[in-house]
């Protein structure tokens, strides 16, 4: 049977391999090499896939401009997930990379039960802000909501809809509703939207979970040809960072993941209280048979966070073998989450000076 | 078996009396009385219902302001149905309406093939420039495209996905696409976009085949409720105008209706070789047995022309009796068609200096 991953509701995937192979999705093996500064969620794969990213590398060889754009929920907090696209999207942007950052305030509107006047401030104060202080520079990098991008992006939303059917857009989304349709020709515009002024290579970094909007996006910018002449947009794939107890992250369940906006307290709380652990159930048990590193999430949080392969291999190891403990591991997590959360709660302060350079006029 | 009305494609509606009850039309008599300015369609029934007209009259009568829209879709050519509906604009903005109205061009380029750059000359050209002619005036009157109008319309043609469900779409249009869904809620927002700076009475001038746009823009205005407090859209319907060959008319073919472009000659040949006849096959016969003027297509046609009542009564019992043959029924209608439009044209010219008034900047 042929997986159907909804962008609406948790999926979890246990094998990337049969995902990728099922839907296209290049390994990311295949372009490592011709990676410029490979930041290390590449080299560890969890940036696992992607399509067509040769079209951005060969633009930025020959030095033609090039873009990145990425969406966000304002929906709750801004988690570790929420984290890992930042990331990706300063690592572009270093590349050369124009940015656009999309506020889905009307998707969130239409799929979540959020009123309209809250939006704008989640949008800006738990995303926008935290980008900022995570590294994005404002040099060629635009912030815009779904609700205030100009006119010709809005009804590119609309145009699109000549471009697909009913049963397309079933097979890739499922169930269908008026709001859905309309979120998910919203997002075809979003991701097409820097290349209204003229055709030019995208790369939407994503986590897999979001797959459904970049194959229609694609799709649709291949039948729009004849009339805007779009490049097919690239798009690179990230695996699910899991929720502390396993599962899905969520931003209005402060149990399920690390805030950026948490207390040195909250983090030692939540790793050491709801953190799904490979480990034995007694300290004997572990030194005797070993945890499992590849189960354990405190394990999965440090491959973002220890950036030296080196220290991350040991980790794994000791874990491995029964030498690590549990509580030392997850010691470990919370020293590296509460280091880069001072220096990043402080950088948040500063931005907020900042955030006029950044939204769209 | 319930009717569908599908504003997309021909509808032929027999028993109007049937569609009144079917669809909550209230008829038009029940108001008639309270009517200022008695336009020749609401006493003769070519309008023949209306949904919470009373609003409007209301209005008028303590003072209040009140907003008429209509739309156009920029298809074809103006005939005599487009004409129909301009009279009406006419009337209620002679009653003192404020006057919206649309140029559905995103619809157009989504239900029709017309490209889009051929749609803003086609709304201007047959349609902005025919309503002025005919006696529109600038005071109070906004021209817009679906694709221009305030980024604060365009949301609402989004917003309004959460206010209805795939089921209620498609008891009410049947067969659906992403076109028409996005066609329908866009036209839902043209409904509603008088009152987005304050909710205020508006009436919207229909054909009968447009019910359905009109009774999906009530049930989600009232879902509104406590997000606009918009007040349910008012509306009143005609009758659709039989083509010259009876069926429809149609924009794109010339045999099926007059234009308001026609020249004389042409006005003349179409009446003559295409007008359906309700006379009998010769003329002894005709004398003898009379013709039947509620069939027949030039008596149609005068009932819009010919305002006085009198005369009217006379040619439909002469035609009736067999004292007046075809041939002059339809002689009048021509030279009652080509009087009114030389005048037209002529006006048509000088409506090109006054459109700058009218567009929406």
């Amino acid at each position: 049977m042929k997986t159907r991953i909804d962008p609406w509701s948790s999926t979890e995937i246990k094998d990337y391999e049969k995902i990728s192979k099922e839907f296209g999705i290049e390994k990311i093996d295949s372009i490592l090499k011709s990676l410029p500064k490979k930041h290390h969620y590449f080299t560890r794969k969890l940036i696992f896939g992607h399509k067509s990213l040769q079209t951005i590398l060969d633009a930025r060889k020959s030095k033609k401009p090039f873009t990145m754009l990425t969406g966000l929920m304002p929906s709750g907090k801004f988690h570790l997930g929420h984290k890992m696209v930042a990331d990706e999207m300063i690592y572009f942007q270093q590349l050369g990379a124009e940015c656009y950052v999309v506020a889905a305030d009307i998707e969130a509107y239409l799929t979540r039960n959020i009123k309209r006047d809250k939006l704008k401030q989640l949008a800006t104060e738990e995303y926008f802000l935290n980008y900022i202080a995570l590294g994005l520079k404002p040099k060629k990098t635009i912030f815009y909501f779904q609700s205030t991008g100009p006119k010709e992006y809005m009804n590119l939303s609309k145009y699109v809809a000549k471009k697909t059917t009913f049963n397309e857009l079933k097979s890739i989304y499922g169930n269908l509703t008026p709001e859905k349709i309309i979120s998910a020709l919203t997002q075809v515009a979003d991701i097409l939207y820097p290349q209204l002024d003229k055709p030019k290579p995208v790369v939407v970094p994503v986590g897999i979970d979001q797959l459904p909007h970049i194959n229609l996006a694609r799709d649709i910018s291949s039948r729009l040809k004849s009339e805007y002449n779009f490049i097919l947009p690239s798009a690179t794939f990230h695996k699910l960072l899991p929720g502390l107890k396993q599962g899905k992250m969520s931003s209005s369940d402060p149990t399920s993941a690390i805030f950026l906006s948490d207390s040195e307290k909250e983090v030692e709380i939540k790793i050491k209280k709801y953190a799904f652990s490979g480990g034995q159930e007694t300290i004997k048990e572990h030194r005797e048979k070993g945890g499992n590193p590849d189960i354990d999430v405190s394990y999965q949080y440090l491959t973002l966070f220890e950036t030296n392969d080196n220290k991350l291999k040991k980790i794994y190891n000791d874990y491995k073998s029964g030498k690590l403990l549990t509580s030392e591991l997850k010691q470990i997590l919370i020293d590296k989450i509460n280091s880069f959360l001072k220096k990043h709660q402080k950088n948040k302060e500063k931005a907020k000076n900042q955030l006029d350079k950044f939204i769209q006029k």
